[in-house]
């Protein structure tokens, strides 16, 4: 069996792809910060438009909207077991020690995204206030249960 | 006139776009940052599909060259005048002193990362592996001549 092949049956059949998918957990603490960082800068510019402090423009609302609910589906794959340390990260233990509650919290933040994009895309300003609302709760919230002080 | 209007106003008649999107340079060196790492993680999913080091799944291969690709054309808008400096960063000054060479070689690694896209949704994994070689040596090249030591 040739070297390249045995890894590869080995990465198979250890049935984690949140850890397969990670070289390290540094790899992934940094992956799941970026995923955030793009996130909510196009987040913040959906929601200036719903808040009056810009100009409310339905095509640039539709397009970082679509963003917002791309890259929201991405950094729960980094949370994966040992990936609480690795990298300076904001995590709490409550993420691996409350993980369906966790998950719940996440699942909710795709879906609350997901409800911005298609807000945006139908182009009702009242619509997008009331979705921008609606997803920064579900940030909040799952900061206030899971986002703590920085550690390594 | 109110003074989130006023806001509103300036903002729009400063024309910078890639300067307004952020707030600070600090938040523009995250933005862009964060962008590379997520794009990164999702490209050398492929890039070890193609290398043989990991089996080769057409659909999986599909969905994170669609990343790649929808990622690729986020970091330019942040690398504005005034975000070499405002959080560790490993940007050169060359960045802003060959701008247009810099603007050219984003260009060709977006239209790299396009080909890369066009080339995983086909499905032939000779074609991935050749899009895989031309969007890394583009990578390479770029940070040749635009990245250096890390720097605050």
């Amino acid at each position: 069996m040739k070297p390249r092949f045995a890894i590869a049956v080995l990465l198979g059949s250890l049935c984690l792809p949140a850890l397969a998918q990670f070289q390290t957990p540094e790899a992934a603490i940094k992956y799941r910060q970026g995923a955030f960082s793009v996130m909510a800068a196009h987040f913040s510019r959906v929601a200036m438009m719903a808040q009056g402090i810009q100009p409310f423009d339905a095509k640039t609302a539709a397009e970082n909207a679509e963003l917002v609910g791309n890259l929201s589906r991405l950094p729960f794959t980094a949370f994966g077991p040992g990936t609480d340390k690795g990298a300076p990260n904001r995590s709490k233990d409550e993420i691996w020690k409350e993980s369906a509650k966790f998950k719940a919290a996440s699942d909710k933040m795709v879906a609350e995204a997901a409800k911005l994009e298609a807000a945006a895309r139908g182009g009702d300003f009242e619509a997008l206030k009331t979705a921008v609302g609606t997803l920064g709760r579900s940030c909040k919230s799952c900061h206030d249960d899971f986002r703590g002080s920085k550690r390594e």
